[in-house]
């Protein structure tokens, strides 16, 4: 069995930004030199998610759009946020970053992707990218690519 | 390590169709000789999505309601189907069948499905049977089916 | 390649009920001794899902508000609960438990999670902890959890 990990530093620069990862994932499958196997996608972040879909940005919009009216992130009351009641997970810029709606949004989405692999190549489809999408603010993130393989 | 990849192929025949792939599945786990390792099922296209639930008419049409609730097909506003608006892979079929809430829905549901293989058999529960959905109109499609394990 | 395979008996206490079992998890990769893999969490239930996010009680009862606005437990019609018209699936307590929005919420949530095991560790994030989600009643259930990898 071959396996290689990877760990990608991300720099998002708002919420809901989709970062195409596609490159960064058939380069560790390339440098992985794996034939036949499957890669992993990660995200290790609770307000941050891996979604496969198109790259058109008319989509992107409509997504977020959508997570708005699921989770919206002013005008609703998040328990999460009310620090008059929160004991738990408390940081310093917990106050100044209120962030319930992005831990629900990350709640609906998934935290990694799998993708098989098969003669060297992902098997996407021809429309199909992978992102990593921020739920949260403008932050330093990171995306952990393994395949494993042989 | 024993790798096995099959591509089924299926055609939908409207919106919102589930159709059940169980036995596709469970065929590839027997053709493999696998005894231990995990299956992947997997959905190369932008608009669907593969699900695990019940086999259950009721819950199916309760499902293409609630997807029409979260992203409705008519009355609702999607940038990517705005081709006043829209410069990417856009093809000549692409007016005449506006998707925007085909790729919201399947940004909300799963690409893939990864179901563990014990002494030979999916580990599915009693009720558990994978679905591929449908979340476009009437096409032709595929489902990726690969078994990795000893 | 090694694996492991354990299957774990929880009983969940009432419906939303997130159960953190990230320490069983690390229990299994601890066990299988292997050092780079990834380990499967899954759900064998059609009601319930896997989950990775933050270990906050205010979090855990927001997320539980948005189920019940997704797909609300009471004071919504579902086909899955009709009896007059459901021919599938029906057993004696059917008709005392109506669940047809467990299985809409199940619908929405993954069955499971992948996560990948580097040196031995799980690449969970700070906060990331893996939680079993019932979507329906108080019931006896099972988490099954695989290691496979070298």
């Amino acid at each position: 069995m071959t396996h290689r990990f990877e760990n990608h530093d991300l720099v998002t620069e708002h919420a809901s930004q989709m970062i195409d990862v596609t490159d960064d994932v058939r380069q560790v499958v390339e440098r992985s030199q794996v034939q036949n196997g499957m890669a992993v996608v990660y995200s290790p972040h609770t307000t941050c998610s891996i979604l496969i879909n198109e790259h058109e940005d008319g989509f992107k919009a409509d997504f977020a759009d959508l997570l708005e009216r699921v989770a919206p992130a002013v005008g609703a009351y998040y328990r999460h946020d009310d620090l008059s009641v929160r004991t738990q997970g408390i940081e310093d810029e917990t106050a100044d970053f209120p962030n319930g709606h992005s831990h629900l949004r990350s709640g609906l989405l998934p935290s990694s992707q799998t993708i098989p692999i098969v003669d060297g190549r992902l098997t996407l489809g021809r429309w199909q990218r992978i992102f990593f999408c921020e739920l949260d603010r403008s932050r330093k993130r990171k995306v952990l690519i393994q395949v494993i393989g042989e």
